[in-house]
């Protein structure tokens, strides 16, 4: 598993010669940073009396943000994983005509996989950066700056596994699969487009 | 050292009830990883008879990627570091006048430490993006997704370092330091935006 490396040593692998762990999974830890950073917002938040009247609601964010940290955990392997599936696919014999298409189909299939996966990043990360954006609105003020930098990374973490979305896709053949996702991966962009800058203005209005 | 931890012991960390680390850490984790995809794709284009034009300038491009990326590493743990410094500085006694001024002085101090440490992972991130950018522009096509997260994670480094260098500048004294440092921290992000557009606009032209 990814995440039982090093922090050290996983940056070296992703910096090494092999092509994974590559951007996808890098997208997948940038969201699980974000979700980290929220957490943390919401601990700092829980048990001070100042922010009484917010308690049950950021013990609910804790709760979510947790979990889409240990999901996004998860699909750092996934996204390495789809990878050489396609690679291995890619490797298949192509002899004769028959060897030919079974390795096309294992290509299709292995690959449509591999746009599922940062997809699932995104609709993640996204997720993760509503809960972001109530933590910097409602949460401690002394922690301003780290729900500021869970926005920059959840919006890092969308924008980097698009890019992942989009290279697969252009491989595919499955036309109205290639349509339907294009058109939720934009709708997602577009959504966080709009909560990220709604979190920094929050930023913003509190760092001036 | 912050980095010997496993991924995601250094997530849970985070995202714990403990203030540090937090997102300036995170920023310079993101600077690194940045930086790393930068080296992926030099490597993954060194020694390909397709890129022969570009090999000296990739070999050039990977070893300027490899320091980046080992000393913003060493920058998560300044930012953790610096951090508690502060924290220390606000522990010191204050019976006294005296006390006060002793503890007034280190506070400001251990501050100004705390926006210059941001400060370098900004300076850091946007070298390692003019890296990027090159990498994008003339390096293998194939792993132009992961060009594209590389740029993608060092304007997130970037925006999250100089959130970090923000909240140190507005409890500091020192008119002149706040308005250089102030200065700085706007002609990166302003330079930060241009080659992170430009890197953007080439991955969009090769995906679409």
């Amino acid at each position: 598993m990814l995440a039982l490396k090093t922090v050290s040593e996983f940056i070296d692998n992703v910096a090494s010669d092999s092509p994974a762990p590559g951007g996808g999974s890098v997208a997948a830890l940038a969201g699980a940073l974000g979700a980290a950073l929220t957490a943390m917002v919401c601990h700092l938040t829980i048990g001070k009396k100042k922010y009484e009247d917010v308690q049950t609601e950021m013990i609910g964010l804790l709760g979510q943000a947790d979990e889409l940290k240990a999901r996004l955990i998860i699909l750092m392997d996934q996204d390495t994983e789809a990878f050489n599936r396609v690679m291995e696919a890619f490797g298949m014999p192509r002899s004769t005509d028959a060897e030919k298409e079974k390795r096309s189909t294992a290509i299709q299939e292995a690959t449509k996989q591999a746009t599922l996966v940062p997809l699932e990043v995104m609709k993640l990360a996204e997720r993760a950066l509503t809960l972001a954006k109530s933590a910097a609105e409602k949460g401690n003020v002394n922690s301003i700056s780290d729900a500021g930098v869970a926005g920059v990374m959840l919006k890092a973490a969308c924008e980097g596994a698009a890019l992942n979305v989009r290279i697969n896709l252009a491989t595919l053949k499955d036309g109205r699969f290639v349509s339907e996702t294009r058109a939720l991966l934009d709708a997602i962009a577009t959504n966080v487009e709009v909560l990220s800058d709604g979190l920094r203005k929050r930023v913003e209005t509190v760092l001036s």
